[in-house]
This record gives C-alpha cells, sequence and structure tokens, in this order.
C-alpha cells in the first residue's frame, strides 16, 4: 500500500516574514496589551515591513551546468531560481530569523529543488557532492535554531532541498503499530493518513502545523503529549538516509543488540551527513475521550517535586505541564482576568488519552493533591489545550508592538532544577538589564523523564536599541550559564549554528571529533548543511 | 560519596571451563535425563574435561618492555602471565566456547592486566596504542559471542584487560533516581550498594550473578524484567569511556536534542572504540512486593497476541513471558510431572512489583484472560523465579552426558513473529538432521515492545559426531534464515566476533562504513577487541 499525499491539498505557505497562515494571526489581547508598558516600560513601534516582491536577493550562484544537472534529477519545473521561491526557503522561524526578515535585502539559497522519492533525493545529493554544491535539506522550515539558514559554507552555491513533495504514507503495519511515512510529510497530513486507519502518532511539538515529519527525527523533537508517547525519539523504530556517498536502511527489530544503534546516530543528525527520507514511526489507537484537568500550587518548587512524584511513581499522563508563578500570571492576562495579572502560586495541566485514561487521572491526581497541588476545573487546561499552537502567531504580535519575544530550553535532573532555573532566569535578567532594557522571564516544564526535566523558558523584553545585537549578547550569555550550571544547551530546539558553540562543551572534544569523522566518512565533500552541529573542517591540502 | 567494593569479597571465580560456581553445579533432573534419549537417541558420553593445573599454554608474546609499560601504569602484581590468570580470561561461555576448553591446550591472553581507575584504563590504553598491543575488554565473561576471546588480531600480542577491580558505586543522586557505578561491578554488587539506599537497578538477564555493568552496556544486555524496567540501553541515563586517544563523557541531561545521542553509539560498542569506565543508570526505590501469576494458553499464536494486547494496550508487567509447546512441556518436566511432558499448551508467567502493581495486575490478568488465556495459580511461576539463573548449570549438565545445548535468540515485529519462528526452527532442525543428529527445539518470548519481541531459542541435539563443526554448519544456517526473515542477529546477546559475518546485512555497507569510521578515529591502530563487530581493516600502506 501506498497512500501519497498527491491529491492532498499541500498545506498554505506560511508568512514569509512570521508564524503560520497568513490570514491566521491573532492580536495581543487587550489585558496583555495594557500589562506590557506595566512590565517593559514604552517601547517604540517598527516599521512597516517589506512585502515579499519588494525583497532584494543577490543573482544565483550556480552555473548552468550545475543547474542543468540537478534539472536532470528532478526536471526543470522543480528547480527554482525566483526571487519568491528562494526567499521562501531562506530560513527558520527563530525571533532573529524574523527580525533580519524586516530587512529589504535577504541571504536566500541559489536555488530551491524539489526531490520527489527518495531515489531522487540520493541522485540530487550525488550532484551535489560530484559539482561541490552545499545543500540545506527544508523540511517545514520551522527551526529556531539557525538549522536551515541558507550557508554555503565555503562552496560556490547553495541549494535548499525542499521535501514538501517527499509527503505520504509508505506503509502501514497495524498489527505491530507501525507506520512508515515520508519525510516531508507536516504533521498535520501525517495524521490525517493516520487517522483514515484509526491511528495516531501523537507527536504534537508548538510546530505542529508546519513542521515535517523528517524534521522531527533530524532535529530531535519532543511535542506536548510526550508523558504519554515519548520524545519523537522514543516514536522512530526506524529510519532511511540518503547520504552523499550512499544509503543507510536501519532498524531491523524492535529492540536489538546488533552493535551501536546507528538509528540513534541519525536522529538528531540535523542534516549534516545525509537527508533523512523516511521515517518508521510506530503509532496506536486514536484515543477516543481527553480528559484535561488544571491544577494550582503554592509555588513552582511545590509544583516541580508534585511532576517529579508523578513521572518517578507511575502516574502517566498523556500531557503534564507546569507553569511558573509568572507564566501562570500572564497565561491569566491572555484569557483577560487582568485582576489576578502575577496572582501567586504555578498552574499546571494534565491530559490523559487512551486506555486506562480514568485510573490514571485518578492515581495522578492523588499523587498531585498529596504533593501539595489543588484541582482548579478544567477551564485553564481547556483554554491551554485549545490555544497549545498559537504561541508563535502572538510572538509575531509582539514584535509588531516593538517588544522582543524568544524561547529557549534546556533540560537537567531534578535534583539541579531549581539551580538551572535560577541560572538561566539571572542570565536572561541581567542581560538585557546591562544593555538597559527591562524584561520579563516566563518558565514552564512540560517534559518529564523519571530522572529529570526540562525547562522552557520564555522571554519578553523592552529593547530600545538594536534588538539582534542586544539578543546575541544576552543569549551568549545564557548559553554559557546553562552549560556551567550542569544543563544541555538544548532540550528539543536542536543545535542548528545558534547552538554549535555550545557543543564541544556538551559532548567533549573526543564526542565532537566522532561527529566529524562520520560526516567525513559519509560526506566527504562537506557539502551538507554547511556549518550546523560542527564547524566546517578547514580544506585539506 | 563512593562506596566501593575494595572492602568486599570478590565474588568466587567461575569454573573455568563452565558456568557459575564450581560448587553450585545442579544434575540433571531424573524426569529430563529419562526424556533425552527418547527426543535425540542414545549419545556418548564424552571424556573428562582436564584440570585447570594441567592445561598447557602458549608463553606470553609481550616483551619485557611491553610488560614493564604496563606494570608502570598498574603495578608489577597486577600484570599477570601465569597460566591460571590467562586461562581464566581466555574467553566466554558460549558452548562453543565451553567445548573448546575440554581441550587440553588453550588459546589464552598474553598477559591479564588489572586497572583499578579510570585512570589507570586511560592509561593502558594508551600503552596498548603506542606499543600496538591488541586490548580484549573483560568483565563477567559473560559473553556468549566470543565478544572476549583473546584475539591478537593482526598485532604481536593480547591482553586481557580485566575490570574486576573497577568496582563500586561512585554517585548516587536519589532524589533524580540517578546512580553511577564503576564498569566492573558485577550484577548482585551492584544491587547489594544500591539496596542499602533503599534503590534497585533491576536488570537481571540470566547471567547476572556473574556479569558487569559495563558488560550490559557494552553488550547492549536485556533482563528478565525488561517489560517493567526496560533493556539495559534504557537504563542508561551517561557513560564514561576511555579510547587510545581521547575520553568520553556523555549524557548531560535526561533529555536533550544536542545532535545525536552519542551515549547509544557507545552502547553496543563491544569494546571495539574504547573502555566504559563508568556507567549513570536510572533507579527505583526496591519493590515491596512481589505479585507472581502462571497461565497456559490453547498454544504458542494465542499467547503470542495476548502478549501483543497486554504490551499495546498497557497491562505494564514487571516480568512477562511466554513458552512454546516445547519447552513448556520440558519445564513440567523439569519439575518432574513426567506424566504431562509434552502436554498442549503455552505457559505464560507474569510478575508484578512496584508502585500500582494490584492495579496492574489485574488490567493484565483481564487483557490475558480476554485473549484467551487463563490462570494456573501462582507455582509454575514461583518455580521459574526460584531458577531464573539456573538455565547455563543445566546446559552443564546436558554437556557432561554428551548433549549438545545451545542457546540463541532474535527479534522482529509482531507481525513477523510467526514467519520468522518458522524460519528460525526449520534451520536449526533441518541443519542437525542433515547431520544426522535428531533436535529438539524451544522458543519463548521476554522481551516486549509495542511494535514487536523478541524470540529466544534453546536447542538440544544428540550430536555423535564433531559437535563444534556441526554446530558451526548450523549457525551459519540459522544466522542466514534470521536475515532471510526479517529477524535482527542478536536481541540481546550482542554481535562479538560469532555474529560478525551478519552484520552487513543487518546496517548495511553505509552502517559498516561509519562504524569504521569512528573506529579509526577513536582507536587508529586498531588495538581495541580486533575483530569484534568488524574485521580487522587491512594495514593501510
Amino acid at each position: 500500500m501506498r497512500s501519497t499525499s498527491d491529491t492532498a491539498v499541500e498545506p498554505p505557505e506560511m508568512r514569509w516574514n512570521g508564524w503560520g497562515d497568513p490570514d491566521g494571526g491573532i492580536g495581543l489581547p487587550r489585558a496583555v496589551r495594557a500589562l506590557l508598558p506595566l512590565l517593559l516600560g514604552r517601547v517604540p513601534r517598527p516599521g512597516p515591513a517589506p512585502q515579499l516582491d519588494a525583497v532584494e536577493v543577490a543573482p544565483s550562484c550556480l552555473s548552468g551546468a550545475d543547474l542543468a544537472a540537478l534539472a536532470g534529477v528532478v526536471g526543470d519545473s522543480e528547480v527554482r531560481t525566483d526571487a519568491e521561491s528562494r526567499v521562501r526557503r531562506s530560513g527558520g522561524r527563530s525571533t532573529p530569523d524574523l527580525l533580519h526578515r524586516r530587512a529589504s535585502r535577504q541571504q536566500v539559497p541559489d536555488a530551491v529543488v524539489r526531490p520527489a522519492t527518495h531515489a531522487e533525493v540520493a541522485a540530487v545529493l550525488r550532484v551535489a557532492h560530484e559539482r561541490v554544491i552545499a545543500v540545506v535539506p527544508f523540511g517545514g522550515g520551522t527551526s529556531v535554531v539557525g538549522g536551515v539558514d541558507p550557508d554555503a559554507g565555503r562552496h560556490h552555491a547553495v541549494i535548499a532541498l525542499d521535501l514538501a513533495r517527499l509527503s505520504g504514507l509508505v506503509r502501514l503495519d497495524a498489527v505491530s503499530g507501525e507506520a512508515v511515512l515520508l519525510a516531508g510529510t507536516r504533521g498535520p497530513e501525517a495524521e490525517r493518513l493516520l487517522a483514515e486507519h484509526g491511528l495516531e502518532l501523537g507527536h504534537y511539538p508548538q510546530s505542529f502545523r508546519y513542521a515535517s515529519i523528517g524534521g522531527f527525527a533530524a532535529a530531535r523533537s519532543s511535542g506536548q503529549n510526550s508523558a504519554g508517547y515519548g520524545r519523537f525519539d522514543t516514536m522512530v523504530t526506524g529510519l532511511r538516509m540518503a547520504t552523499p556517498t550512499g544509503d543507510l536502511d536501519l532498524g531491523r527489530a524492535p529492540g536489538s543488540a546488533a552493535g551501536p544503534d546507528l538509528t540513534r546516530l541519525l536522529l538528531g543528525s540535523e542534516g549534516a551527513f545525509g537527508v533523512i527520507t523516511e521515517v518508521r514511526v510506530r503509532v496506536h489507537p486514536t484515543p477516543r475521550d481527553r480528559i484535561v484537568e488544571s491544577w494550582t500550587f503554592p509555588d513552582f518548587t511545590t509544583g516541580a517535586n508534585a511532576l517529579r512524584e508523578v513521572v518517578q511513581r507511575g502516574g502517566t499522563p498523556t500531557v503534564i505541564r507546569l507553569s511558573d508563578e509568572a507564566e501562570t500570571g500572564v497565561s491569566l492576562a491572555q484569557v483577560g482576568r487582568i485582576g489576578k495579572v502575577l496572582a501567586k502560586g504555578a498552574s499546571a495541566v494534565t491530559v490523559f488519552e487512551g486506555e486506562d485514561a480514568e485510573h490514571r487521572r485518578a492515581r495522578t491526581a492523588e499523587l498531585i493533591a498529596t504533593a501539595g497541588g489543588t484541582s482548579t476545573g478544567q477551564g485553564a487546561a481547556e483554554e491551554w489545550a485549545r490555544t497549545r499552537f498559537d504561541g508563535p502567531y502572538l510572538r509575531d504580535a509582539l514584535l509588531d508592538a516593538g517588544v522582543f519575544c524568544e524561547t529557549l530550553e534546556t533540560a537537567t535532573t531534578w535534583a539541579n532544577l531549581h539551580r538551572l532555573r535560577a541560572a538561566v532566569t539571572s542570565a536572561l535578567k541581567d542581560g538585557f538589564t546591562d544593555a538597559g532594557a527591562r524584561s520579563f522571564v516566563m518558565c514552564h516544564i512540560s517534559h518529564l523523564y523519571p530522572t529529570g526535566a526540562s525547562l522552557y523558558f520564555t522571554v519578553l523584553a523592552g529593547v530600545r536599541g538594536d534588538q539582534l545585537r542586544t539578543w546575541d549578547a544576552v543569549k551568549r550569555r545564557v548559553g554559557d550559564a546553562i552549560m556551567a550550571s550542569g544543563g544541555t544547551i538544548t532540550h528539543h530546539h536542536a543545535i542548528g549554528r545558534d547552538h554549535a558553540a555550545w557543543l564541544p562543551q556538551e559532548i567533549g572534544e573526543t564526542g565532537i571529533r566522532i561527529l566529524r569523522a562520520v560526516k567525513r566518512e559519509l560526506d566527504p565533500q562537506g557539502v551538507m548543511n554547511p556549518n550546523v552541529l560542527i564547524p566546517e573542517e578547514p580544506l585539506r591540502e
């Protein structure tokens, strides 16, 4: 069987310089609008952003022979050099990306190449290897770490390898609960194809509506239902990858001791070794019911201890997340209850879906209550579920209002959680203070492990000067603070180019040597996503 | 904190040419003894095995300078060249290993070197790298795949790097549920050290009493409680490794997207890249209660479907295993109920420990009953629990009686399980038939995943000719059948030297190139466990 998305409507293109559906933006809730000057002082609104058709780009650096070789693989119509195609595949969706896109001149790839099959991907990579053209694999374009920047490295040109045409369900084994999806399949399309068989993948990161299955794998994504279904890594049972020098097709069995699990070396490889073309994933029956509940705790520390009890003692919710006092206050403001703004206490949400949900809920509720939490009914949890993918729209509205807004995340052990949170919060606040800006830092826990948890930070700042330069300095300070305080430089946003400076501290110099050795073997010309994960190697004599 | 095992009594040395405690062997149950001639025909008993002090070994090939350099690291007394030390570190415990040990002349390492710390391991590897001496890391010596053979490869000498002195608990974080154990710590010692803090690791492979924590990691072990606590891979949250050219210290956070998870590249590396010296593992409170139950199914297929329901619908037992009709019959014989020998039906065992055990038991019982299983009380399950580590003793008794006995294992998806089982069974039976031997094949499932399960085979055969040569041909046939039928060449016994021929089919030629590239980078002289995972590379000019 193979049901592709050939007949499906391709999702509308995202706003080229913002998030999501061009018609789908949301304004700032009035209460938030009222709150911002109190928190951050008054900031100037930026000038109007350029229109797409007014953007200037440099001419393509690909030669006629390069273009002919690429067209020889995918056909003339799938090698695109027009400005709009190139602008639309010119990077991801971090706040710096969006700020850069307010300029009238854009750095763009020299062409967008759109293969339709694994074989075409492999053939494009061979052309790139032979002609020494850099290749940036491009899925949903939702990277927030510079993972899809049009970086030619030391080469003469760079193509964006757009995987949108690799969309569809290749195979389904309903008995074993395994599905093979093409890498370019977007989140909603994957769920639509599976739902036709009564099945669900259950991976819902905030980027879900646009991000691709291959991107989830390449960047080691983790979704909002990770408590129930695990991070994306753990859903993957097999991978197919094309590299400039050969293919990989891994994952012969659900469990194996046949040497190191190389699937885990491709997960997180971020296009630096090759292009993931197919992902085999574990799926489960579409849950029928959903039980949501909201909770309040006297403070974040009490809440974090409750979450630890839940995960260590097996409460097994599908979703569980805890907002600190600041995020709790702003969330209340968002739904208009300005009177409760910055109310004391930390709020949590639990969701239960699937088998034995009522028992799991009861047990989790008991653990939470024993640990000091109080149920506040369903309202706030339903509001969270309704708006769970809308965060990036809010950021657009904040940026339009001149307010700097960015997120970052890390993870550590339970014992180290509060030390790390304090260090990151200080680095953010002090960093902005040193730049003369007021800031507001919120934090939540949304991914639990028996041994620890993630910490997700959102920072708003009233920057009067150059937002990009200010953030660059703050971000460096925060990354250093994470490393010094025992966290990981990223829990689920990946390394890309933005975090590469910290990877040597994360995995050590010997770890970097391993990554370089693998890259040299698979991609000896260094054409794959230059400067992602590891800086380009100097040219050998 | 650091509690080492320095003051603990080292476990008694295993029988040099058999399993376990020299005084701990068990005889064949009378019913089995009666059954064997019926199943396999009469076979000659082998001659008496040689005594350890009668074994001949070649002189050590290490030069005086080699020995001095090694002694310079660990001290004179920890570089051992006497025959007994060398014979005792001369390989693992596969049936071929034990048959080889019936010869009067043994292949042995040129010395046994016993470092006490990570730093000493690293220094020994540097000496080995500089002097080009092969190194076989030696933990519990329980490999059944040739993983610790004294193989010098193309080098002039080989040392067994005995890790017994690296025993102890380095750090414990009870809040996060993480412990760091030295790699040479044996299973029972690890559990003893954790139990002092009310904690348990919960990894109980059949080799538990002798195998080491580092060996579990290096070989990607899976234990009998894997349904509850996961295979060993999933317990590991961090690793420290010394290689000939640098150290690795991985696992900064419980979850991360900081590039590929290199911890997973070291798990399963089987000493081919370096030596694991410390393992950070997830631990949990020692369970107070244990609920055991036995089940019967009309046949293996019904039982397998029941197990699939349990794992896919979240019954979450701590142990669940299903024996096919043949294994069920022999198990009954072992406990003396000869009348029921080869009774129809397949039997299963469930064990529940830890949090919410009574509910998990009730839910699992309901799923099993609905799928066609019938509870048979606790007796058989208790018998299984009592004798769960005794299988290897039985094999010794069979070999002493002239009966060939070996095990092998694989795994696949639920949809492919019966095809794979039939293919392996045929390959075993036909292989022995072609050698003129009668055989008896038993199978069980003992490790479940949502998408599939393991298959563990035990074969008994009445071989009249050369057992080693006969098995070599049968094993090749079985390995080829596993590959042709979509299984993995090993679910939890590792690759070692015995399975290396199939690894190119398992991970593809590009996968082999990755392993070679990593090995070349970390171990450019190729001194680490030569010919494990991948055959030695030809010498470069």
